[in-house]
This record gives C-alpha cells, sequence and structure tokens, in this order.
C-alpha cells in the first residue's frame, strides 16, 4: 500500500507553483511556472533513484531499472500542466501517483522484471496551445512534430520557442521509446464514481473530441449610427450558432456533449459592432458515428445561420480525435487490482481526453479513475479526498505490478 | 471658402499617427499615440497664432483673439482619440475642421468680436474607458472628475494615471469656462446623407444611450466531462440575452437600435465551459421612453433566460445619455450657412454620441455633419471625400462667424 499522506504533501507541495485566484493552479504549459514544476519533479524522481530522459517534445520519462536488461518498460504518468484556472489534480494525480508507486516500491524493496517510467507529458491541457495531448500526440505519431512546434499562444509565440525558452527541449527522438504497457491515473472530472459511491473506476473506453474552430466575418461599424438593416453583426451570429451547437447536443444526449469554451469578439469594443469573431466548438461523444454527425449538423446548420444574416463563415478542425478503446489485458489489470485491494469498482467511459487515448494506439493502455467532488474540473474548485487518491494509487500501484512482473 | 488641400493635407498628417492594421487608426485616448497626436495639432494651432489652455481632465482649448474683450467664445472642435480599429476622420474632421478655419481667416484677414476657440475633447470614444464622452460631460457637470480618474481599461489602469502619464493633464479647472456657443461638425458615421445624395446634415437632435454591462455567472466546468444537464454554460446564457438584445431592438425599429459590442469570456478556453461572462449592451433612441422601454425588457427578458438556466446575473448602467435637442438658434445658424454656401442639406438626428450632445447642456449648441461612404464608421475602412469634408468645413466656417459676429 501507498503512502496516502506522502502522496498528498506532494500534491499540495506542486499546487504552490502557479498558484491560481482562487485555491487552484494557473500552470500553464512551457511557462516558467511550467518549469518550476518540472524542476520539482525531477528532484523528487532523482531522490527516489530514478534517471532521467526528455525528448524532444519536453516530455519527462523518469526511468527505474528493472531487473531484467532486455525487458520493455512499463510505463505510468499524465501531465502537470493545468488549465488558466485549473485544479491541483487534473493530471498531476497521475504524475506524482506514478512517483509515489516508485517510492512505496523502493520502501518495501520490491523489483521488477520490467523498468518502469513515469511520465510527464508536455501541454496535455491544449488550453494555450491547441490540441490537447499534443506531445502524446506525437509521440503516437499523428502529428508531425514541426507542426506541433508551428502552434502558437493567443500572444503569437510558438510551441517550439517557448519549450526552448524554458529549457526543456530535450535530445530524445519522440516516439523512440517502445513501452510494454502504459497506465494513466486520472481524476474522473465527472460526477458518476462520487454519486455512485464507487472508489475506482476501471476505465474501458474513451469518449472522441472534435474541435472545431469557427470564424464568423460581419462588418465591424458604428452601434449608434448603423440602422438596424444595415447590420453585419457577427456577435449576433456567433450566439445563434451557440444554440444550435446546444441543440446539436441535446439531440445525442446522453452520448454526447457540446459547448464554446473558446470566444473572441473583435474589435471588443463597446460602441462597434462586432465585425469578427473567432470561437471553438467542443463536441465529444463514445459513438464516432454521433461526432461525424454532430461536425455535419453544425457545418451544415452554422452555414445556414451565417447565409440568412448575410456573413461569411470559416470553419478549421483544430482537435480532434476517435473514441478510444482501452486495452483488454491492462483494463483487466486495473480491475484485479481493485478487487485485489477490496475496493468498490466500476466500468466507465472517460468524457475528457487524456495522453492515454493518443498511447493507446502505440502501446497496451489502461486508465484508472478515482472520483472528483460534484464531478468538477477545469475549475479552481476541482476537489478530490485524500482517501480517493490513495484508492487510486493503490490500484494503480498494483496493476503496474503485474504488469511488470516482480 | 476654407482651403480643402490643407484640410485634407492635415487629416492625412494626423492619420499616421496611432496607423491602424487596415488603413485607419488605432489612436486610443490617453496613450502615447494620443500625445503625439496631442502635441502635433497644439504647433499646428501656435502657428496659426492660437493659445493653449488645458482642462483637468486633458481637454485641449486653443484660443483665436477676438476683438471684443468682454465677449464670450465661440467654441468649436470635437476629439483626436479613435476606436481601436477606427477610422481617420471619426472626431478628427470636427477638430481639424476647426484649425482649418482659423487658418482661413487668417488667410482672409477675417476679426471676429468674440474669440473662437478650437477644442480637442479627452476620451470621446470610450472604449478604453468607459462612458464615451468622458471629459466633455465632466465639463457638463454630469459626472466628477474623481468618478472619472478612476475608471480602469482592461488592464486595470485609471484614467487618471494614464492622463498624467502621457504629460496631458492641465491645471485648469474643469467646466470653468463659460461658452457663448458650440459648434461640432462631424461625419455621420450613418447612411441617410450619402444615400439622398445630400451635402450638410443640420442636426436638430442626437439619439439617446444607454449601455448596460451585464455579467453571467454560470460554472465552468470540463467540457467532456461534464454531462450535459449539469452544466451551467454562462457562454451559451449570453448567447440567448444577445438573441433578446435583437429583439427588443428590432421591435422599436426604425426608431431603435441594440447590439453588444463588449464580449469577455472567462475563463477562455477551449475545454471549459464558460463560468462567467461580462458584456456590454448598447441601446439607442432618439425617443427616451423608448430607451426605458428597451432597458427594463432587458432586465426583465434576460433575468428570466438566467433563472430558466440557473445562472446568476447582474446588471450594471456604465453609461447613457438622455436625447438631446440641440439649440435652435444655432441650428439655424447652421442651415443658414448651408444655404448661404448654396449647399443641398436636411435635417438629421445623429445615431451617434457627441460631446455636442453635453455642452448642449451648458451652452447654446449645434452639429454640422457630412456624408460618409457607405454610412461606415467605427472600421479602419472610414471614408469620405475631399469634397464633403469641404462643404462640412465651410457650413462649420460661416455659422461660426454669423455666431461670433464680424
Ligand atoms: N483530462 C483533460 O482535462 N484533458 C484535456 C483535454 C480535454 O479537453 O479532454
Ligand atoms: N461619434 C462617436 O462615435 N462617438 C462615440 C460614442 C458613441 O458610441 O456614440
Amino acid at each position: 500500500k501507498i503512502n496516502a499522506d506522502r502522496l498528498w504533501d506532494s500534491l499540495m507541495e506542486m499546487a504552490k507553483i502557479g498558484p491560481g485566484v482562487a485555491g487552484g493552479n494557473n500552470r500553464q504549459t512551457v511557462t516558467d511556472e511550467d518549469a518550476e514544476g518540472r524542476a520539482l519533479f525531477q528532484k523528487w524522481c532523482e531522490d527516489a533513484g530514478m534517471t532521467m530522459g526528455v525528448d524532444t517534445m519536453g516530455t519527462m520519462f523518469m526511468r527505474r531499472e528493472g531487473t531484467d536488461p532486455d525487458a520493455l518498460p512499463v510505463y505510468v504518468g499524465s501531465h502537470l500542466d493545468t488549465q488558466p484556472t485549473g485544479g491541483k489534480y487534473d493530471g498531476v494525480l497521475g504524475v506524482l501517483g506514478g512517483l509515489e508507486i516508485i517510492r512505496t516500491m523502493n520502501d518495501l524493496g520490491i523489483k521488477t522484471k520490467h523498468p518502469i517510467v513515469v511520465t510527464n507529458w508536455t501541454n496535455e491541457e491544449g488550453t494555450r496551445f491547441a490540441p490537447a495531448m499534443l506531445a502524446s500526440g506525437v509521440f503516437a505519431g499523428m502529428h508531425t512534430q514541426d507542426w506541433a512546434y508551428a502552434k502558437t499562444d493567443a500572444e503569437g509565440k510558438t510551441f517550439g520557442d517557448e519549450l526552448a525558452r524554458i529549457g526543456w527541449k530535450g535530445d530524445e527522438e519522440v516516439g523512440a521509446r517502445k513501452m510494454h504497457a502504459f497506465f494513466e491515473l486520472h481524476i474522473e472530472q465527472g460526477p458518476i464514481l462520487e454519486a455512485e459511491g464507487v472508489d475506482i473506476g476501471v476505465v474501458t473506453h474513451g469518449q472522441g473530441l472534435s474541435w472545431t474552430q469557427i470564424t464568423v466575418t460581419g462588418k465591424d461599424a458604428h452601434t449608434g449610427s448603423t440602422p438596424m438593416p444595415m447590420r453585419k453583426n457577427a456577435g449576433l451570429c456567433m450566439a445563434r450558432i451557440l444554440d444550435l451547437v446546444d441543440e446539436i447536443a441535446w439531440s445525442h444526449a446522453p452520448h454526447a456533449v457540446g459547448a464554446a469554451g473558446h470566444i473572441d469578439v473583435y474589435p471588443n469594443s463597446r460602441n462597434v459592432i462586432p465585425g469578427k469573431v473567432v470561437f471553438t466548438v467542443d463536441f465529444r461523444s463514445p459513438d464516432l458515428a454521433v461526432i461525424e454527425d454532430m461536425e455535419a449538423k453544425l457545418r451544415d446548420g452554422a452555414e445556414q445561420i451565417a447565409d440568412t444574416m448575410g456573413m461569411e463563415i470559416a470553419f478549421e478542425k483544430v482537435g480532434g480525435f476517435d473514441p478510444v478503446e482501452f486495452d483488454e489485458g491492462c483494463v483487466r489489470a486495473v480491475r484485479n487490482a481493485a478487487e485485489r485491494l477490496g475496493l468498490s469498482h466500476m466500468d466507465i467511459i472517460s468524457g475528457a481526453g487524456h495522453d492515454a487515448c493518443w498511447i493507446n494506439r502505440v502501446a497496451p493502455t489502461a486508465m484508472v479513475m478515482c472520483p472528483c467532488v460534484d464531478g468538477l474540473s477545469h475549475n479552481e474548485a476541482e476537489e478530490i479526498t485524500k482517501e480517493w487518491a490513495e484508492a487510486g494509487a493503490n490500484v494503480l500501484m498494483h496493476a503496474v505490478i503485474e504488469t511488470a512482473e516482480i
């Protein structure tokens, strides 16, 4: 069994880096705060006897040797980057939970045949640089590294430049590592486990995602002196599309969700009718056909709204992944671990995207989920209990030990 | 008659300061660019033999002496500040048109009994610091200076600090000056004069305005893992209110307009359901009862939308002025001038707010309007012809000479 107090202390220590404004964190990817968090994690891992590799996407691989020099490592991990107003556990629990199982195995003198590597994937959140799960996506061969390097943030800085600036562009070729398996512990970020009173979610599937960035172009003009019939109000056109997004998502409920989290209005002046609005629609479903149907309905419907209003509209897919089915063997290892530990568990579909969703394409993969209070995440008020964290990390450890073989 | 080429050259020279990104200007109030524009205007005025006074709101008063030392001055002018993506003529024509009539009177050796003062009012646009017409509003006793100084921009800088920083906080008490009359030349910013093929708008009235800033508070949460029924999507709530704003404005068309130009979404991340949206609704009408009706319908309707969606909503009136009826005598002077010059003219209601709307409360006031291409303003593509500017400035000069008495 892991040391719950030690895990919790590490979580609280990490949360001091890049504090938010309301008790959570703002430790966005490849910022100075990210660099500080990485350095702390590196120190902790080296104190636990691990050695570091860093790839050219900045992903950190902290290795504990196995007894068989030829055995492929078992990987665990998640991400240390956060949303601009994010919680203390989203991603961090999976990374520091990975560290905790190593610390525990050291304490107990447990040696495994396969090495174990605790990973911190760069830019999982995708908030500063879209898309999400950027480094694991390059690792899995979904994107080229050049494409990822060229991604820009709201200030026009590129991911590649910022990664170099913070000093975490490593030298390892991305994706060169081969994995025996990958396990990711994560908070659910949804309400199901807490509502069901269940300790552990055995993640069998992950929802697919589609991010469509929409640019509506009307005509900026004076809000006072421009007669109503002459207006091309791009903000109003966006408003109608947002209603359509909601309608489309509900039409597939409970098997789909949809919303727009990102909205930029230009020139954003009280007395100027918006001439341009750029916003991103986020659709998700465990069913690829549903995602495709929602995308098609959005394009058709939004085009019709824009046409009727005399606006121009452009669509760009800025992120997406297909629904995922995790590896049967790894899923079984997670379920077995929960059984063995006497923890209540249920199969669950991940509502969020995770690095595990990409890694599943190149290695046998599964996820362990623990509840979070009110299902709330991507909010500084995100909360979990020490007991939930402990249960999750214990399941992670037992699944890893089974897979890495004593 | 004024020198149209000289006026045009000055307009083009001023437009080089704070250039926009698409041929217009970004010379927002109390920025470094504003200071540069002020200095150029000051130099031109001093070259024309005028002397400067600056009040503690930064408004510039450039004086040409009259022949009667006891006569109150006739004031002309407008503003040199622009929208973030503004045109080259909105406001600037009224200031440099004022300078041009002084230059012409110098050339022709015309002396007037009353002094003439060309004015550059600070922060007319209200885009960086709401409300609009801030300095003329303090001058007219509508706001206190302390209230104006405390206004903040999007970065939290105060108007008072920024005014001091750029070095244009003068020493004259605001509103201490008494005026014989005030005339403002301005582009129409609407389509009527051009559509009617008329040279001059004799502005008899100004629309009233109401700015309501609305804050909708929902709950920021994960766009993927939060089930549809658990969402409190403040962005969606705003979308529905924007539709209501449009509906309310149309219900009073053609006697009202409405839109939201300013929209800020928090935390504005692609995978976070907006937890908070702040936006400003701009309603206008020449009829006070209509404005009050629109405000009431907005509050009731928006509250109902927010209630239904389980959101909190707060309203703050951040700007407003009642409809204006300009001074009969000054309006007649403008109409007479157009007649005398053989220019086609029509009575018109100003769709936009102007410094003249506030000054009308403390001095006999009127406005001269000239057409602008496609009625477009608050857009970098704002355009007028040299002939329209010439006609407007000639009418201004003749109205001023009639009022200031030779
Ligand atoms: N787990 C998580 O919040 N990942 C961010 C990517 C997503 O939006 O699902
Ligand atoms: N003339 C002008 O654009 N003034 C700005 C204030 C307003 O929004 O009407």
